[in-house]
């Protein structure tokens, strides 16, 4: 497949490339020139084709809980509607839950996500329908005591969930749910399976605090000591990093991901991204999941990340377009291991195509700057993932949005009527 | 007409009324209830209605701009970019840049604007073919020792601007672009109209101390001596008032507007939202220019605000939903004096027509929440302004998009190549 006259976004050099053909073979970037022939065929004239975006940080399965419970403080938002209510989800419920957020990330530019929940059968399942690809966390904790049964049950499922398109994490909760013990089973076991471990770290200051209380270090101080800085981490928010342990984590394995909608409307605070940034640490970008956002909108993450940082930063200069536009492609693709993020030879065909014409990128000035300060997602309007699309013209084509969206709402409605 | 079944939000009690007939005649809602007889039906039951958006500062000339040169330093941007490229504009590129953004309003849900540009005739002129509402500033300094002039073609084109629709104001530019003599004309004239001002307000550190420095007073200090807070004023940005200024404006005709997206994006800073609607302060909401933010997305603003203050005041509870989409409707009818901004009788039908079978409002819970925090524009489907619809199912009725767009992207051409 040709992709005909294309103008699309270096996000590497931070420039716009025009006019270009693209081939496209076997779900690769093979070839991009002037001239290239081949069987099929796209005009690609009217569109800016920009990395297809990587959620480096979501929970998929809890967007049943979206629009759900508002303006609450978090301890209260957590323990009087959401805990409670995801007490009551069924196995049916988190495979369309999640089957929602799927075709909602398609939606938003999303090939790849960074997932954390309780169902990662479900999860795997409605990735390889909707033809995702995800690296998949499985929520564990074991404040409740029943560490060891999550471990053993994750154990069992780990083959089947496992495809091309997918592969299953260890994803202890946070060091406030699980104990050192636990933390460092977690640790073992993730090392046996060659596996990178995805965990929350340092989210709101009464976690560094008591951390700092507790074991007498900060966080990240407290993961090294159980070993966690010596194997591949993708560590979700670190609002609170200290110059310390940016330090401690620049030549490490160690991914933060930065969730800045969910970090302001939940009050946790501001993620160093600058001072990240300039340490060369890899940071990717998440929206945590849609019951604290409430959406699983990538573009939205950029360009509320683009100009809060400025104003923080107290610079207008400051975490410039193309740097925001990074952690979204290539800095999480590096993250979740995906040979997706830039649009160069060699690279899997994971790709958006935004409406060139549309009033957001009128007049045509940077279009870099399109992106990250003007696009919306209806300006998203094919998606493609391995050289197929799963998009056009806004329509998902792998999965029938009109059946799932009755689901949720069918099961929502049970679940509140219980 | 009757909009038969329909959903409303509230805005006024911050509640969502279900399941009603809303009837509208000669432009108006005359009717609420059960069970209504007219003419005309449209069956509302899958859609959400929201007042329609009031954006209170906004400069729609400068569409031509938009994604021209971001991540600069303010002075930088100013100086090197947007004067130089607005030296160029002549009355045909401001026709048709104002269109742009007369559209691209529509399409985000807005019925109403308060803008401050150069060319009042132009834009009066768009928003009577467009159909939207316009509180018209006419831009006003004197730093270049042209005030005189400029006050002299305001009084000239005064008459042929006003419409039903919309009301020319001056709108004297800031006090740092503007000498006291001059502000005290412009309050002058003003009054002479029986109209309200509009003028920039501590948008900066540099303007809040510039003026502490040359006046020995802060900014809305300053305006007290010159009687600016004895007459109506619009005031955009307010981003450094002090608690004294809160005070002293709190039972003043000062309508202050916060431009959070804008404010974030020139690293201008954080707007004291919480201090001023504790002092019961009708605040405003607007996009500030599509050169500023990118987008002239009331929504997006809504969405910002909401967040932001949350983090700022390290309080998840801090400034609603509802409270800030408020800003956007009641208040922004306070603001420009027009009659709409809420579902009641009696009332403007100036009306937003919201998605409600979208994935951002699946499943149906909060459904002011769902506006709030994750609707997109690609969600408002409808626009009626004084009871006729000027957008139906994203398309505007009252113009020409494609057209506006190629002129917009040939004058833009024609300015870059010069």
């Amino acid at each position: 497949m040709i992709l005909k006259n294309a103008n699309y976004i270096d996000v590497i050099n931070g420039k716009v490339v025009t006019s270009v053909d693209i081939e496209i073979e076997d779900g690769k970037i093979v070839n991009i020139g002037q001239n290239l022939n081949g069987n099929d065929y796209i005009d690609c004239s009217s569109k800016l084709i920009v990395p297809a975006f990587t959620n480096a940080h979501t929970h998929m399965g809890m967007s049943m809980m979206r629009n759900y419970s508002d303006d609450l403080e978090l301890q209260d938002w957590l323990e009087q509607k959401i805990w409670p209510f995801e007490a009551k989800l069924t196995k049916e419920d988190m495979y369309w839950g999640s089957k929602l957020s799927a075709i909602e990330s398609v939606k938003n530019g999303v090939c790849a996500v960074v997932d954390m929940y309780d169902n990662v059968d479900a999860t795997a399942k409605v990735c390889n329908e909707v033809g995702i690809k995800g690296i998949l966390g499985k929520g564990l904790l074991d404040i409740d005591g029943r560490g060891a049964d999550r471990l053993e049950a994750f154990k069992q499922n780990y083959n089947e969930c496992n495809s091309e398109k997918t592969k299953v994490i260890l994803a202890p909760h946070a060091i406030y749910t699980c104990s050192t013990e636990f933390l460092k089973e977690c640790l073992m076991l993730s090392r046996e399976y060659g596996n990178v471990l995805h965990i929350h770290v340092s989210e709101t200051k009464r976690e560094f605090d008591d951390c700092v209380n507790l074991h007498g270090m900060t966080p990240v101080e407290y993961l090294e000591t159980i070993g966690y800085l010596d194997t591949k981490i993708i560590a979700a928010h670190c609002v609170y990093l200290t110059d310390k342990e940016i330090d401690m984590i620049a030549d490490k394995e160690f991914y933060p991901v930065y969730n800045p909608v969910s970090n302001l409307k939940l009050a946790s605070g501001f993620t160093p991204v600058k001072k990240i940034l300039d340490a060369k640490i890899n940071l990717g970008i998440g929206t945590d999941s849609s019951s604290s956002n409430n959406s699983l909108s990538v573009l939205k993450e950029i360009q509320v990340g683009a100009i809060v940082n400025k104003a923080i930063n107290k610079s207008s200069s400051s975490v410039q377009a193309n740097e925001i536009l990074k952690l979204a492609t290539i800095n999480g693709s590096k993250i979740t291991g995906f040979n997706n993020g830039a649009v160069e030879v060699g690279k899997e065909a994971d790709l958006t195509f935004f409406d060139l014409n549309s009033i957001n990128f009128t007049p045509k000035n940077d279009l870099i700057g399109a992106v990250c300060y003007s696009a919306s997602s209806e300006d998203i309007r094919d998606v493609m993932i391995d050289g197929k699309f799963v998009m056009k013209d806004r329509v998902v084509l792998t999965a029938d949005e009109e059946q799932i969206k009755y689901e949720v709402n069918r099961l929502t409605d049970r679940i509140l009527r219980s």
